[in-house]
């Protein structure tokens, strides 16, 4: 492991995470809210402090292998998310630096899970920070460093980071250039929170609220600044909005890029892109049939079966009423939907759509083998091979995530809540959705936990945003074994 | 499809039941349960009829591929389970037809789920029936069947019916010739089932009852004839004989056969043999101590725990004391355990230990490969290395098994219990264990059910039982279709 060249990309990322508090700052100077101010300056201080000494480290051999590559993300995470939690804890609104660091866990990694229990009787300054965090964590951290930050000629392959920080079970470079790549991600990704804030002031929407409601929808993070969440706005057109963005949101932005370029037909035949959609229609209709009774029409039972299920696909999290009271069958199918998540390639967490396909494929290819044992049928989709490789790196994916929810599970479980918080926490967390059921329903917050427990969910809000290898890849001895 | 052959093999296990039903039928006799005799006089006429007429059909090429393979385990096992239910239902004992299949799918499968509400009010002759269905499924009727019955030279490889019978990844021969292998099976199957059943008699249960529960707990059924289960016999020796025995036949039957021709040393350095007394021990110690306050002292609480923990994970399913009433983490590691399973190619259900082991070695070889990715490492079993196709084999059953969990939850949740009882009913049939939590807990039972629920649950035990793939191939168009 080149331990120095690690710290030099962390260095990067915490110089960016000091610049990223800026805005916080100026609301809390113009709103004369002092702990806050003081507490942001502090952190920005820090954060500047050591980025310069981190980033001046002389790395020597600049190449990446995917040790660092992975060690860089993982650490960049664990360090945004262990400072980023300062401004929390200085300001004394949050007075646990436990709470502080699982509140900014779940920003970063666009869970949305608080252990807040009013989130209203925030600071403005605070409540900005919290929600960029959303923001900032939806796209990626590294890829904006990628972007923005010149690399010299000998920095070996940043795609392996990019890839580390990307979900989804294949990355591809939309232009030859990593950086342009980026810089095309990070506009699509601005314009559309931009367009998704004017469509809310449109509808009424206080210009702060459309903000920071944005940021929410735009990382799938589903920070609200309201205790009942999108509930709080009792109007169908942004209640519409949102659940239409965050659909949006949760579909691989290469679709975006190639509506772009105008390679309209490609984009629209994409099979994971169609899946999706498919999933997401056929639970609207089940779900709305399901909780019919609950609403006064059928339009309503729709549009907060629409909103609902949108926002759990996509793993935002937000809420417009409580999904919890549902009967069993909704809330069941609302529990499926956190593990199946969004799409490769957007801003959304869980499984992902696309390694749903491919395990499909994979699975109707050896049923055929197995009736026809001399047929040799390759799985496809979108008419290009899957490798045997990537097949085979989603099925050990799928083992840590099954093992990690177990054991996640088992220690979630001796604070003796009811399964269906239990269940639901450990699902939520590592899926980053947000709320869950039962205690952590959409009404509830995740304060009540004991220390062990909130650990582990931190643990599990990362493990699921990095997708398991990062992490796994930093504590494994062998990565820290003398260079092969 | 050679439909005529398939139809062949299920003549002979038509035969076969018909055959095993004749000790209820003395029973019945000598017990004076008149409705009970004439019911199984009835079935015992019209099995013998059917399975004549089958076995009598000119099969022409008499060769077994994969699918007819596949379509004779699954045919035979509904076939087993729909014959199985007419004494229930003709003695009037279980008024509705689809109960007594459940009651009949969940004995064949080794499951013990119950949909009865007072079992000891049932008259003899039937709960012997009953016991004897999870003493004829834990081994497998095909492969008494193959012990028995003699197969013309041209009869194709009668090793795909085993493979697809026999749990877990890899079915090895014990012998070159088949027979003798099912003949060695059911001898050390038997002669264990006798020494359980005079162990049990030493302790002073009646014979009756030591019977019936060797079966259950042979076949890793769990059936039992007191509605408190094992909790009845208020003895130490008795329940710690069960113990033991449930632990004794979640092993590998290859196990017992090293034993028998002396080759100790490789019985005892089998790696999956190891993991599985290892889980048992922690388990055994973390629930002994997480459930200490509960019990008089920690003898008491380590008897139980031990009971309750060999009893789910060999996926017998008896019960000593309600572990509904547990705390959270003993229940949660109880479910837990009820997807691990016992061994491969021991009369036990679930995913297999052996199938965990592959999948850690997959895993642990796949992080090494990351780090250094010019490394080449094979995984390795007991010194032997997994085939590429066995691993990519086990993600498929996964995939399949996950998926069908998720469609039965949601099946199964449109009753609206509560998800403690939907997710352990579907979690307690899909693995064959027998009892879960909530509604159908140790003193709870099926009854409740939708008929959609127990048509799910049934079809749960099944594919569990056969482990997918048959049930799968039986519905798949496409092994239907003229054979390539």
């Amino acid at each position: 492991m080149n331990i120095r060249i690690v710290l030099n990309y962390v260095g990067h990322i915490l110089r960016i995470e000091g610049l990223s508090m800026f805005p916080a700052l100026l609301i809390a100077l113009y709103k004369g809210e002092h702990a806050s101010f003081l507490s942001f300056a502090v952190t920005i201080a820090l954060l500047a402090l050591l980025g310069t000494v981190a980033v001046r480290i002389k790395a020597g051999d600049k190449l990446i292998y995917s040790r660092e590559g992975f060690a860089v993300v993982a650490l960049s995470w664990i360090s945004l998310s262990f400072f980023g939690a300062f401004p929390f804890y200085f300001s004394g609104e949050i007075p646990s630096f436990l709470d502080s660091f699982f509140e900014t866990v779940s920003g970063f990694t666009t869970t949305g899970s608080s252990i807040l229990t009013d989130v209203e009787a925030m600071p403005m300054s605070l409540l900005y920070w919290r929600s960029f965090t959303n923001w900032l964590g939806g796209m990626g951290v590294l890829v904006f460093m990628l972007a923005i930050v010149p690399m010299s000629k000998g920095d070996g392959s940043p795609l392996r980071i990019m890839r580390a920080e990307s979900p989804g079970p294949a990355v591809e470079k939309l232009v030859p250039k990593l950086r342009y790549t980026a810089r095309i991600l990070y506009i699509i990704y601005i314009s559309m929170t931009l367009i998704e804030i004017i469509l809310l002031l449109c509808g009424g929407m206080p210009l702060f609220d459309s903000v920071l409601h944005s940021f929410g929808t735009a990382g799938t993070g589903g920070f609200s600044i309201k205790n009942a969440s999108i509930g709080a706005y009792d109007s169908v057109y942004l209640q519409g909005v949102i659940s239409v963005f965050m659909l949006l949101f949760g579909v691989n932005f290469n679709f975006y890029y190639l509506i772009l370029i105008k390679e309209i037909r490609p984009a629209f035949k994409n099979a994971e892109l169609r899946l999706y959609l498919s999933i997401v229609a056929v639970s609207v209709a089940a779900i709305a049939i399901n909780t019919r009774s609950l609403f006064e029409n059928t339009f309503e039972a729709f549009h907060h079966s629409l909103f609902q299920v949108s926002s759990i696909i996509t793993t935002t999290g937000y809420a417009t009423t409580d999904f919890d009271l549902w009967p069993q069958f909704s809330r069941m199918l609302l529990l499926a939907l956190m593990i199946v998540g969004a799409c490769a390639g957007s801003t959304g967490g869980g499984i992902k759509v696309a390694r749903l396909l491919i395990l499909i494929k994979a699975m109707r290819n050896s049923i055929q083998k197995m009736i026809h044992p001399r047929s040799v049928k390759l799985v496809k989709v979108n008419g290009v091979v899957v490798e045997k490789e990537v097949l085979a790196e989603i099925n050990v994916y799928l083992t840590f995530y099954t093992i990690t929810m177990l054991i996640s599970l088992l220690g979630v479980s001796l604070d003796d809540f009811n399964l269906d918080t239990n269940i639901s926490s450990v699902v939520s967390c590592l899926n980053n959705i947000g709320p869950g059921l039962g205690m952590v329903g959409p009404t509830g917050n995740f304060s009540q936990f004991s220390p062990l427990s909130k650990l582990v969910l931190s643990a599990d809000m990362l493990i699921g945003r990095l997708e398991i290898f990062p992490m796994i890849l930093l504590f494994a001895p062998s990565s820290w074994k003398r260079n092969i």
